[in-house]
């Protein structure tokens, strides 16, 4: 669900300035944690709304509510723990790449040294050329290993040291993203039908404003922006309208 | 819930070589479409999972059997639609900052090229070592454009042309992945316990069937696939309990 996040530009040469200097910063930092809270937002909100959207066919508020709380329950657990392992796993496995980097610079720096011939010869550049550049990496050690950590491997250092910081944001991004469609329903606890538009609107609401608070932080285009929220509209009615129709076939082809 | 993803190594030789290999590939070509099925198997295991197991404890196998349905096609159209567009917008992202390059090689080469120097200086490599490649790079502009694309803005070329085959290939995972605890609830119309044991019997032996395959595929070493495993077998049964908690408490204390 990260469709909308990659910052589009404009021509103008200030706002594309800005951008880029964004954009080249927007993996490192704590860009990290905007990021996890974007895309559990997306996600909280999306998937609930299209859940109690299709449960709403039932026409029983309480079976909404209980499945809504569920899988917000549900969702926000596992996008927080699973963004928690993979940050953990990130910054192990970036470690473990580090350390044996800097093992073959000090047990085998000729070898170290034609990687570094190779990775220039992609580019055009010949052994000739490219051999001062490579002496002057060699002679620092720590310098050395940061170039082929980021050139060769393209690997990004994790900037941040709390995986569990990155988990909980995400998951407490998708729950309060999915109460926005849920709390209707809590607001009609006879009517259904009422919790299905009030749903609907607020949700779509909560996705307009959304998409524009996240153009003011990562310097996104507006149009850009408002493209972005109407996708994430398009994709949840899609999903909404989908389980909708899925629940009322079962619902009334099946005694259970 | 990317968390098992990355390839851990093992420290012997031959096996670390052929896991470099893999890992310097696993970005490029159909790595992605590898990546989009683990991804989306992965989610449409445990979140399903864990929202049926909450709902469960309603007691009533056609209301798990229901929202189980609505979520799995509530998530996989939304993950499989946001992948969609996530492809999209990064190719589109990816085009446009192409031909910006292209403008400043034509037209602000000398930027450009102290762009490269700057590069450079951040590993110590000052500008009379980097000359000569700066050299050899500007006599190619196409070599060029794609050094600034590698090592200034670090983005990677999107491999796959067609961004609707990532979104189904994600969504159909997910699909997958989702059918398997949600189908022991079937198959126990009458009686939801029976349908929660085998679901959480059946989930757990695909999770663990699943990290070894992934392992097979991507050369884990077997220990840290079954590691991973694990990790997954436990989020989702936090998940699980917590969502079974929540339905139970919610259902006994409230009388809509």
């Amino acid at each position: 669900m990260d469709a909308t996040f990659s910052p589009q530009r404009s021509n103008t040469d200030e706002e594309s300035t800005l951008s880029r200097a964004k954009h080249v910063e927007k993996h490192k930092g704590y860009g990290y944690l905007m990021r996890d809270c974007i895309i559990g937002f997306a996600d909280g909100i999306t998937v609930p709304f299209a859940l109690t959207a299709g449960l709403s066919s039932l026409g029983q508020s309480k079976l909404v509510v209980l499945g809504g709380l569920a899988e917000l329950f549900a969702g926000s657990i596992s996008m927080g723990l699973g963004a928690w392992l993979a940050a953990v796993t990130e910054k192990q496995h970036y470690e473990l790449e580090e350390a044996r980097e800097w093992r073959e610079v000090r047990e085998k720096p000729t070898e170290e040294e034609e990687e570094i011939f190779d990775l220039f010869a992609e580019y055009g550049v010949d052994r000739q050329a490219a051999r001062s550049v490579v002496t002057a990496l060699k002679a620092n050690e720590d310098q050395w290993v940061r170039f082929m950590m980021d050139f060769e491997l393209k690997l990004e250092k994790p900037a941040i040291k709390t995986a569990c910081v990155e988990g909980l944001v995400m998951g407490v991004s998708y729950f309060i993203g999915g109460l926005f469609p849920l709390v209707p329903y809590f607001a009609f606890p006879h009517n259904t039908l009422h919790g299905l538009f009030t749903s609907i609107a607020v949700t779509g609401m909560v996705l307009l404003l959304f998409g524009f608070t996240k153009a003011r932080l990562i310097g996104t285009s507006w149009k850009a922006a408002f493209a972005g929220a109407i996708q994430m509209l398009i994709v949840g009615s899609v999903a909404a309208a989908v389980a909708y129709g899925i629940v009322r076939a079962v619902d009334s082809n099946r005694n259970l």
